[in-house]
């Protein structure tokens, strides 16, 4: 049986065939099915599922009102229909070959995507700017193309649309990478299945071992008590496909924790070309030792003194369920937000465009990356044209194979197929607004239900406050959020883009879930052990975003000014002076444009227009600040990544802006790593980026020490990482004194009867009307998680037709 | 007439001397008094003045009930009998000829300061930990020994508590302090008025030229509309004292503002000793030019072609009154935080003793320090015996004397003194409580009422999530805020400690108000002009916390775990892989305590225990995480500092606890910085720090820019800093998952009839009450900020009695 990428491909992935295979058993008229579609058709209606009006003395908290984004959004996606008809118009292409992915095997041709091309920024900026029509719209379609020996990924363009029968073409996409071969990429797990059944004979061979070390086996059974699975990408030196895999438990009772519970036995195979007569096993390892054949393994094992090291078995250890003594006062309502007025926010749902005071953006969703902002606006001006996530890598080390051969990449299993349903009350306040998230996946489209949600949080400080003997002023500080959350496997990434009163934007990530450990032998140098067996396996988080400014316009500048010490002689004194002053650098070229940041802070990152200087010759722009902690990866000449490893060496980038450099990363990479789609640095050639259309490339990131505390899950106060555009000389003065949220008190007027003079700015009270703290305990029992609707093929008159079954 | 250091010192404070008289000016009987009085009387009902009790069906927001500590806060302050009584027995102590502070000329000695001295940790310690009654309580006082030629300031103690006519004595306090000197430091400002007017005289010499220029005078006249002011500390090299000062511009509307009006035209002084006769002008300068005399400065300036430059003048720029367009929906109510059930949480408000989940704590609260946080224990078990601001510093650098001079330390102003009343719904949230503080000035206590405050808060995103394919697990992230502001002149800063429910701890600073700006003419080095004739003068602030970490008993050890990169040979390859691992190293002697965050966050600091390992063998501790940006100082040898420079030049120090050590600083460092009363770098003398009590000291800061978006006020959402103290291996586990928060939502069971299985942990649900939204628009009229309730002579039975006028 054949799967489409994203759901599963490598061994790593077991956990997710099961997890996706459950949302998948829902069969298409089960209560669940009918709870997903009910949620769905509700959503036109905009507000979260807890915003309601109130009557009768209770606030007014209803959701965003009805809105018509300015433009259309030229980088949301296919439509429904769009979709439906290039797959159809694809099967009927018979030079394709392809085979629908429920019938497929290892040598026939699937269909694994089909998505909006994301149009070229120069085609969109003459219709955003100004009054120039839409730029054609094209399907990306990714293939697999396995009815060879020499199978390949091909990407393909489709269009234009609409489909007609006369004008419709698809060509090789080519020009967004830097790799020049047609758009394709050999595919180096066309055989998945087959050496599945390779790697579990070998493990069939040692059955008395596993047996006798863990009463288990590995025999791709259906009742398999153990895994096996490793490395990420496969190894690629010497022209070879070289895999490490490892024993692991499966958890005993919730679905997962599988990434806590290594054995600590590996093997190693040559997997090379399409003959699985030319695959061979190469060794095992155990314990430090390693040995080369199986016998020698087995001679070791059954000898006197042969070490046999314990095994990892999930517990209540590894479960999430509440445990231990709450504090007496915990069981109490805590604090809440409420929303006692309607939405301050506009949404228009169909646009995916968004409106929050002087800010707005559209949004646009892929398989690969999950949810991009374009066209963020503030009052009216373009700030970045994009602002999205590109990569995220996980890069393990260790004394074993596998943790020192991991580096996920993980668009190459995508955002956004994980991008599930938010829980109201935990992932975003009760009050939120939510948008549907879709994706493409064996031929259908697919919906998550309120998989992004919006909100205004006031935060737990003000904007700006002011003290003096007679009066105090204070601003509130009230901000808006978008976001995601999209679990790849182990672990949860939260997304998160916060806007802010004084025209700043901040992009933040946080990670919780499953950590991926090690097993302890031999890895003291590599964690910290963490339980009986086991180890918290050192990996950086790298995650690669894309900022293309626009700062007053696109010819823009990267300036770098420097806090530096400094002994100066001045006319006023008679000896030099310890003291320190700016050093200003402009990024004139992408050869100077790979960037670390300074120690200690001291230098400022900043996005300017130097042709557009204010009233006092300074020049307008956004500063870059890394603000909650961020990290390049250690390893900056990592053998698991070879040239696939250029995103992630550095803190910023910048490079000029170019059609066909629109993303520093592509989800095959990881198939061929010496010469991979997009190699990054070759976007470093020499050009000028000063006062040109550039994109500032950033990692946020943390170095993951797993500890104790990380059991059985990472919490986000530990792991998150966050970047902070601000405006710098952007505006005349804060630009946040606008808002009608603050107050000024003076309260030295003695002849005002002992009462303080406030002084408030047009806000509204919400003194009279009460709220019903019913949406502070909201029913999560219509919470649909993953469940998916599926809507091809698509019949505009019976969208919830469902196809034969879907797995 | 003499003042009290706090309220005016040097002509930077000459805000100060304003701000403060305004709270002075308010009489005994007055409205206000009247209101801050019945405020006081209200403040042991504990709750803050918004929670309320709701009958009928309303949520109970009640306050946090009565509440024992266990132990009586031996670091909380004097009471005020004490501070009485030892004022009175000092000024009954003919040998130190005292003069009240009313009275008091500048050769006269005054009492500056009665508070408690800190006790000696060790003496604590058999107190805390076991039956020991507590440590003999001792008053420190300190005293401005004007009457002689070489004026001191100097610290006594006088004790033991309570005074009584036979054994209390006064002894000099020096074993704090590095500086061998019976416990004084040279007073250099002594003749503060004397100089005020001598500066004056030589203003007076060029009135013609200040009103040509700005049509004003700064003449020490009650209508002067200009002022001059300039660095601090006064320069002391080759054995004299140094001043520049600059003409300043009065705002003209509100109050503050000042900061931000320079005038560009400076002079220097030679105001060394007490003798009059022997001060010196030393010259002018102007527009990059220095003129020895005034003779040379008047013929330029009347001389042709002599470029005058414009001025800075208030105006709607400088006030931080809502101006420009607030976008449409901005009026609305915004969300905001309720609370929906009792308080969460316990405070002893005469112990200033909390309790909040497993964290409990005592407050101190000292002149110099402000707000500090003592015996901070989780489970029953201390982790920090002392967690407390040291010292917060400002340095500035530009081409003019002023702002190349100044490097302020702010304890020598006061934490203490300003930290003023907190605001409702902008500070703190509406539903806070809050604790009033104390402290002396003029032989009085005083009280700021509702100036900490205490809340729980939920943040924007949860402490834990997971999904699978078939349930979701999501743990709320509410935290406890203990929070003080300080405005000290023209800087709000905003002290918050932050507790977690994964036991971690965050200490953060954010400063909003006015920034220090300089005047623009030769400044492009050194910062942006963001004004007419205004530049934003660059500056470090770098502020000086100490922890004292007591890991499971007070041995503890600091350990370096950094992530390296590596080339490694490995048993099971044939060639050499490019990795990384793990380097640990212990600092074992303070020779190697004074430490630079590693770049790229590649090193994790954690402070362990190595004689408790976990079953596991990994050493129990807390991991100290820059988590927003810190920073030290730029100019590590700064010539305005000299000697008092070394707790900022580092981002982390560790010592070994000594009770002669007790603080990093002395609020007086700047009186003789070549030998100031605590030189930081004598603490770093080859002990040992290896299983010792040992004691980190840690800087927060931020370089500071300021920009046209510092205008009128800087925002916090700019300037903050942050550093997380977390438990690495210090559980078996994630101790958050202890908290009934939580929800598990399996949504995959088709049996349940569509409906997913919520499985909550013991929350009370607030479902059935309504919340009173009036809690959300509190009346903010009763609010008395910097007014204060003084309280000597104290007389039990008439606490509210006066004495004869303030000032």
């Amino acid at each position: 049986m054949a799967r489409s990428p994203w759901s599963t491909k490598l061994p790593y992935l077991s956990l997710f065939v099961l997890l996706l295979s459950s949302s998948c058993l829902a069969a298409p008229n089960s209560p669940w099915m009918r709870e997903a579609r009910s949620r769905l058709a509700k959503s036109s209606q905009l507000s979260g599922p807890l915003s309601k009006r109130y009557a009768n003395g209770s606030c007014d908290a209803s959701g965003p009102v009805d809105f018509k984004a300015p433009k259309d959004n030229v980088w949301s996606g296919l439509t429904d229909i769009e979709a439906a008809n290039v797959t159809r118009w694809l099967f009927l292409h018979s030079g394709l070959n392809l085979t629908n992915s429920s019938k497929a095997g290892e040598w026939d041709n699937t269909l694994l995507l089909v998505e909006l091309n994301i149009p070229n920024k120069t085609d969109v900026l003459p219709y955003i700017n100004g009054n120039a029509s839409a730029p054609d719209r094209w399907a990306h379609v990714t293939l697999n193309m396995r009815a060879t020996d020499e199978p390949v990924i091909a990407d393909i363009l489709v269009g234009p649309l609409p489909i007609d029968n006369v004008t419709t073409t698809w060509v090789p996409l080519e020009y967004p990478y830097t790799k020049k071969s047609s758009g394709t990429i050999r595919n180096l797990d066309a055989d998945s299945d087959t050496t599945a059944e390779f790697r579990c004979n070998i493990s069939a061979t040692i059955s008395d071992i596993t047996l006798d070390l863990w009463n288990g086996t590995a025999l791709c059974m259906d009742n398999d008590t153990l895994s096996i699975w490793g490395i990420d990408p496969v190894w690629q030196y010497d022209g070879k496909v070289t895999r490490w895999v490892q024993y692991w438990n499966y958890p005993t009772e919730e679905l997962d924790a599988g990434t806590l519970l290594p054995l600590g036995l590996y093997f190693k195979t040559d997997e090379t070309g399409r003959d699985p007569a030319n695959w061979k096993f190469e060794g095992w390892y155990y314990n430090s030792v390693f040995y080369e054949t199986t016998e020698a393994f087995r001679e070791a094992y059954y000898s006197e003194g042969f070490e046999k090291l314990p095994a990892n078995i999930a517990g209540d250890w590894s479960g999430t369920d509440r445990q231990g003594e709450a504090s007496p006062m915990d069981g109490m309502p805590p604090p809440q937000g409420v929303k006692p007025g309607p939405a301050r926010y506009s949404v228009d749902q169909e646009a995916k465009y968004v409106e929050w005071m002087d800010f707005s953006f559209y949004i646009g969703f892929t398989r690969d990356r999950g949810m991009a902002l374009y066209d963020i606006k503030h009052k009216g001006q373009r700030v970045l044209y994009e602002l999205s996530l590109q990569e995220a890598l996980a890069h393990y080390a260790g004394s074993d194979q596998h943790q020192s051969g991991v580096a996920y990449l993980d668009t190459f299993y995508g955002f956004g197929p994980y991008a599930f349903e938010l829980v109201p009350g935990y992932d975003c306040p009760t009050y939120a607004s939510y948008m549907n998230t879709s994706f493409y996946v064996d031929e259908e489209t697919h919906t998550h239900i309120n998989s992004i949600c919006f909100f205004e949080f006031d935060a737990d400080y003000p904007m700006q406050r002011h003290s003096t003997g007679s009066y105090v002023a204070n601003t509130k500080n009230v901000y808006f959020v978008v976001r995601s959350v999209s679990t790849v496997g182990n672990y949860d990434y939260m997304f998160s883009y916060e806007f802010y009163m004084d025209g700043s934007i901040k992009v933040t990530v946080r990670a919780s879930g499953y950590i991926q450990s090690a097993y302890f032998a031999g890895n003291e140098d590599y964690g910290y052990q963490i339980h009986d067996a086991l180890s918290g396996s050192m990996h950086d988080h790298v995650l690669n975003y894309k900022a293309d400014f626009d700062i007053l316009g696109e010819a823009n500048t990267l300036q770098l000014t420097t806090f530096v010490p400094t002994t100066e002689t001045y006319p006023w004194h008679d000896r030099p002076r310890n003291t320190m002053k700016l050093n200003r650098t402009l990024i004139t070229s992408e050869d100077a444009g790979q960037i670390f940041y300074d120690g200690n802070g001291a230098t400022q990152y900043r996005v300017i227009n130097t042709d557009k200087p204010n009233k006092y010759g300074e020049y307008r722009g956004y500063r870059i600040l890394p603000s909650e902690g961020t990290c390049h990866l250690t390893v900056q000449d990592s053998n698991n990544l070879e040239e696939a490893v250029h995103p992630f060496t550095h803190d910023l980038y910048v490079t000029k802006q170019k059609d066909t450099e629109p993303r520093s990363c592509h989800p095959y990479n990881g198939m061929d790593v010496y010469d991979p789609m997009i190699d990054f640095s070759k976007f470093f050639d020499g050009e000028s980026v000063e006062q040109e259309d550039i994109v500032v490339w950033f990692n946020l990131g943390m170095h993951h020490l797993p500890h104790t505390g990380d059991l059985p899950n990472t919490v986000f106060t530990t792991a998150h990482s966050g970047v902070q555009f601000m405006p710098l000389n952007y505006y005349e003065g804060d630009i946040s004194r606008q808002t009608r949220q603050m107050v000024r008190i003076n309260y030295d007027e003695d002849d005002k009867g002992g009462k303080a003079v406030v002084k408030t700015f047009g806000a509204e009270s919400v003194a009279e009307c009460s709220v019903d703290m019913s949406v502070l305990s909201p029913d999560l029992s219509g919470y649909v998680g993953d469940v998916i609707v599926r809507k091809f093929p698509f019949d505009p008159n019976e969208p919830w037709e469902e196809t034969d079954g879907c797995c």
